[in-house]
């Protein structure tokens, strides 16, 4: 296990509403992107029209994609914002539950969403910097804590 | 996409303890109503004694009730407030996952929930304005980020 | 229902993350009680290579306990820190959900996870104080706001 502390009250906090036919991964790394965010954590509600999700398989140490072509509330959006390794811009590392007409509830990596009716989310973004590496031994970019300010 | 910036370093978190029997929407609604919440965001666990989920269905523009009576744990409750346009009052926006005696996951819109034994929530008060507005599309209020301050 | 000031703007956060093997509350509360924390809350996602969920039986008083011994995708980790009243030391409060291959979910109360590939948790901890004081009507520690500062 290793810590970092990522502020003591410089944190900015922002809302943002995404819009139906929005896809989430791409419109929230585009603002990130934009705003310069080097570190954030975000959680989020609302509707996704389809989603994929991702379990990622110790064995084969990739994603089995899950895709859900249908309406589903989404009930807890976590994530965090660090930087890629390779293109130094700003990685989303996101997962997701969802829900069905009947209650049930589904989960797992967010690969991908399309939005409705809404989703509002809250991204904190700090003044530190956060950085993913490539991990050889699972093949997933992992947060290095040993780099950055 | 539309974002906000909700802060700087003005933030004001509180932690709220719900007791056996306490509705957990009237009670966070009522206590953000007295604290002039404006704005925020919450996340929570504890448990429901019962509680009354909502799915919103894209046809009929209504949400499908979903009632639960018996008790759960509460595994993620996330949501934030809002003004409401008509009533000038703080309005929670908030979706829950449940879990059952199995480790069974139900979730959706939380409309409305009996706490047992506990319900610890944090909520984050932004000093900023989010108000909601009805959405004629598709017949919900929404977060609109064109008004206030 | 009872509420409390957390903070103004003095509250810090933290990243942790933790390694493949770790054992979640373990390293957590190891962690929270090197740095003095007394207060705070935290949100995590990531993935388990088993986990020990509960979920507490308002009959028995105690808690159901639901091994998991496979691979799973942490979807949400909410929780919060505060000081257990005989040891006065913090006491993880959290609970889970977490994803299967198929993209089922399950979830409760975090009795013990082991950590694979990887578990990103942000802590953020407030300068105000939190106890938690055992309940003869439940049997449970909860949060006390009536104490401390």
């Amino acid at each position: 296990m290793r810590a970092k502390q990522l502020s003591t009250n410089q944190e900015h906090s922002h809302v943002i509403v995404l819009d139906p036919g929005d896809e989430v991964v791409d419109e929230l790394t585009e603002w990130a992107d934009r705003h310069g965010v080097r570190a954030a954590r975000l959680t989020g509600i609302g509707g996704f029209r389809r989603v994929t999700l991702g379990f990622f398989d110790p064995t084969s140490r990739d994603f089995v994609r899950i895709p859900i072509d249908r309406q589903t509330e989404v009930l807890a959006l976590i994530g965090d914002f660090a930087m890629a390794e390779d293109t130094r811009r700003p990685e989303l590392h996101a997962h997701v539950v969802v829900g069905f007409p009947d209650g049930a509830a589904r989960g797992g990596h967010l690969l991908a969403g399309e939005v409705w009716p809404t989703l509002e989310v809250i991204v904190t973004q700090s003044p530190r910097y956060l950085r993913r590496r490539h991990d050889p031994q699972t093949g997933l970019t992992l947060i290095d804590l040993d780099v950055g300010t």
